[in-house]
């Protein structure tokens, strides 16, 4: 434990809810085998080190997360990260999109890695585990390993990547999507190039990170579910089948601006007035489709947006999603009608615009069926579910089989300084990630 | 004619849609009377003085008139009327809060003023008719009184009210409602103080422009209609019944933010989701009520406003409208009972905040007589309306009899550069407004 920073366990007690043990009291040092021969990691460990990273960036009056992507707090947090790696015996290098990658060496040189991957950045004013997790947890696994002097046959890298809540920046690096557009997007004012550059690295050369599928025998990334079926099922691993597809359009009603007191409404053509009915009728297609489709509208603005003038125009987003592909087509075409409809009615005209369209990134099936042999073998309910939210293993899945475990969130929230994942819950992930690894280690060519 | 301003026909004709005489051309000079009695406006002069006021804060590239109170285009425009009101023979005097008056005496001097009202700012690009139609009516009125040699037992006000469009400013510095914090009321970035100073007024005074109930006789304004329903029913002109009584509100819907991906619809306190069924429910709850009520959604905005986030709030206004503030409030109470079933069932909390609330201003009954009585005498086609936008008639229907007259607004447009309302309507209006105004200086004490 000597290693672990100096906290005020009082005002940890008060923010996040965790318990410390008291002092005195007889802890478990070290992960250890239970009779059965199952290997269970250190539950104290890390719970600390989920707690020491979740000081970093922590907003004082919120209890929030403000780690956003190569903030101060960012860069603190890498750099606390590869010390840790490096403390846990594993080699680093940071690749030329400003990945961490932690590599322990497997017995056999020649085989490709199993890749544990998640993120360290976070949404402003985000959580403690929202990214934080599933590095603690791969961190954990490698600790656990030498502590049961466990050996894989692969080796195994550990990859913090570049900003995923912007937009899965290390891992598009890693799969060859990024443009030189990329690399001119701003953090904090300034240029991705200059980040870069402050990191000692090269920007012309970001094309570089681009990984072959040949290096990579498996990919694994642990999160929280940010949704609340495991905690409504009192589950605690949700095994990932695959990750939604993803559509984003905005939506633009054409109208005829006029005074709100003088047009009678039988002479309205209101954009506003057909907006409303589109949304109420994205829900009914929505449950008219049922399953896991889910949609949203996140922005909504009229203009001119004065209380006493009918809008002449509405716009809004729709965000839409369901593992299958072909379920979601059938809603957008069915809502496109739906609208076609309204907006004859209401004399209005609706024009879409697609912001965002990403396929389905389904997970591996002898990944799942290993993460499930895992999960059986301790006991820990589970179930295969669905990931509404994007995750770097939806680029990662370009290249390698990939699998995902869920840690239940509390109250389902996430992207808060609310988030909460039980240790306990955490401590279950790891178990099932660390099984889970020697099998595939056993498994994979 | 030598007095109008030398005008580009042509181009005055592309722009307007209006037909000057042709050179040479007979045409009539000055007011005359019908072989029935009748007197009747010089149609030509009405014409040109609109068309000069028109041109002053046009803008060249859109048509529209930018002319917002105390902006350098409604300062020259007050230049101009008080040079109008002057050679028409009336005596000018700004008032307090910068109201033009301009006074013909009448014979009897004891006689309280019959008033005729309107306003020469805009709003941002509006249209040549909102405002200036009645003042240029009523200016023709003086100048076919001189021509016909009527002469009045009542004096006759003609006044330009200060920034109706912003407020009512002037009319309800009449009426005494006007505070401190008027005052302090920012134009083009400089508060309303100095911009009085500027026109030579003492600020400290604004109080002392508030008028008598026994200065006035009667009130009258001309307006254009900003609605269809005159040129639907193919009439000439409106006569009000009064002003509707009108509710603002800002209406605040409180439910939980959550991932757009991760939370199952069933799992959602989405407050846009209840936005949208609460903004369809007011159409529902008018058409219920019919009659004269209209409600509008102007604005309406979702924190924390990310495709991708479901919101966590969402605001929207409603304006609402009817002549009866009975019927009225019966509506708002209804809106507050659906609006609390939608938020029950959406899992919601939803918040009412009054932004403004404007009694009914009903005419007086004796006024709306004598316009009917005028407007029947003409055979001029016409009914009897609500207006459903305030006018400064409103204000001063507090200190005498009111009425008001409307002219068909083409297409019901207003507040825009497309306004318009042909010469023959707003003829008939003026020679309607004279012969009502010789009736009422018979009729009123």
């Amino acid at each position: 434990m000597r290693r672990y920073r100096a906290l005020a366990p009082g005002i940890v007690l008060l923010l996040t809810g965790l318990t410390l043990p008291a002092s005195g009291q007889q802890m478990q040092r070290g992960a250890h085998r239970t009779p059965d021969g199952l290997p269970h990691v250190d539950r104290s460990r890390l719970e600390h080190n989920l707690l020491t990273l979740g000081e970093i960036g922590r907003d004082p009056v919120t209890g929030g997360i403000e780690r956003v992507a190569f903030s101060a707090a960012d860069l603190e947090a890498r750099r606390w990260f590869i010390t840790r790696l490096e403390e846990a015996g594993l080699s680093v290098r940071i690749d030329e999109i400003a990945n961490i990658i932690g590599t322990l060496p497997g017995q056999n040189p020649e085989a490709e890695a199993i890749v544990l991957g998640s993120h360290l950045d976070s949404v402003p004013q985000g959580g403690r585990f929202d990214g934080a997790l599933g590095l603690m947890i791969a961190l954990e696994l490698v600790e656990a390993m030498r502590d049961l002097n466990i050996l894989l046959s692969h080796p195994l890298e550990i990859v913090s990547f570049s900003d995923e809540e912007g937009g899965l920046l290390g891992s598009r690096g890693w799969i060859g999507t990024l443009t030189g557009e990329d690399l001119e997007e701003e953090y904090h004012g300034r240029p991705l190039t200059a980040i870069l550059r402050d990191l000692g690295l090269d920007p012309e050369t970001f094309s570089q990170a681009r990984r072959s599928p040949d290096e990579i025998a498996a990919y694994l990334e642990v999160h929280i579910e940010q949704g609340r079926v495991l905690e409504r099922e009192g589950l605690q691993i949700g095994i990932v089948e695959g990750i939604v597809a993803l559509d984003e359009y905005e939506i633009t009603v054409h109208g005829t601006a006029n005074h709100a007191g003088t047009t009678r409404m039988s002479d309205r053509e209101d954009p506003m007035a057909a907006a409303a009915r589109m949304v109420v009728s994205i829900r009914e297609e929505v449950e008219a489709q049922g399953g896991d489709l889910v949609a949203t509208v996140g922005r909504i603005a009229v203009e001119p947006g004065a209380p006493n003038v009918i809008p002449s125009v509405a716009r809004f987003t729709i965000d839409i999603r369901d593992p299958s592909r072909i379920i979601l087509d059938r809603a957008i075409t069915n809502l496109i009608d739906r609208f076609d409809s309204i907006a004859r009615e209401e004399g209005v005209m609706v024009g879409w615009e697609t912001l965002v369209q990403i396929p389905a990134a389904p997970a591996d099936q002898m990944v799942i069926d290993t993460l499930l042999e895992a999960a059986a073998l301790y006991g820990y309910p589970h179930r295969v579910m669905p990931s509404g939210a994007g995750h770097d293993a939806q680029s990662i899945a370009r290249l390698a089989p990939m699998g995902m475990l869920f840690a239940p969130s509390v109250g389902g929230l996430s992207h808060s300084p609310a988030e909460f994942t039980r240790t306990e819950d955490a401590v279950a992930c790891a178990d099932v990630l660390l099984r889970a690894v020697m099998l595939l280690d056993q498994k994979l060519p």
